[in-house]
């Protein structure tokens, strides 16, 4: 890694990776998950998650490039820190605890994202500036849903 | 973890765990940063971090707990992410995903806080609801600080 263009597909690549893991994580947390409307939320952000790789999908393309992960240390770390709630957590503390895991994943995308898009900015790659905005969007209103479950369901119980 | 205190407590513990491993990490992104600007936010932010612990030490205290910490495996990798950047990157790349790796560290810290200090007002603990608001705004601030410092001058590079 050496110029702008070099660091911009290394992290493509990095949450290429994360979010092919988190079509595997999250149907555990799914399970582990109390309620009806966690685990619509959970269910619907799998669904998200799905889409957002064909998103990926075509970011590549639009670089002319072939879709390809490398492994992401962060990614492996945030879903090994929610897997220990699944195991650890019970109760009330087993659904608060999950909430605020998957809201440590989102931000880590949207950390990440946010970077890419600005980067894709400057390189000029304007497709794949469109598209890793749109998913941007979809992390944060992800990250606001849970919130607001947080904060006004399950905290209050 | 059975209750929402349960919940509270050990993820206080895992910040308290993440904010100190933060304080070894730093000074090697410091070592490997290139550029007046970017040392001197490292350098700021490292301080910063110092006295997060300090002021997490007075959170412990107000619930009337010793603080200790419970590994963070999110932090972890988020740790090691960086330091793969360290010996692999070079030039333009390399500060430019360091302020990235920095940043999704920071996000990572904000979805905790958010939730930590949203648990302890739930819970009635407004002493410890204040001081993490504090380190809450301070993290939000840092990461502002950090996209500045990616968008107007080093991505143009």
């Amino acid at each position: 890694m050496k110029t702008l263009s070099d660091a911009f597909e290394h992290t493509l690549q990095d949450i290429y990776y994360a979010e092919n893991a988190l079509t595997k994580a999250l149907p555990k947390v799914h399970k582990a998950a109390n309620g009806k409307e966690l685990k619509a939320a959970i269910a619907d952000h799998l669904e998200e998650t799905k889409n957002q790789v064909k998103t990926l999908d075509k970011v590549f393309k639009s670089l002319g490039k072939k879709p390809s992960g490398v492994k992401c240390d962060a990614i492996e770390g945030l879903i090994k820190e929610t897997e220990g709630i699944i195991e650890e957590a019970s109760g009330v503390a087993k659904n608060v605890a999950l909430i605020a895991a998957c809201q440590a994943v989102e931000h880590y995308e949207i950390a990440r994202y946010g970077t890419l898009r600005e980067w894709a900015k400057v390189l000029g790659h304007s497709e794949a500036h469109d598209l890793l905005t749109s998913i941007l969007d979809q992390e944060k209103a992800a990250n606001s849903k849970l919130t607001n479950l947080a904060v006004s369901s399950i905290n209050k119980k």
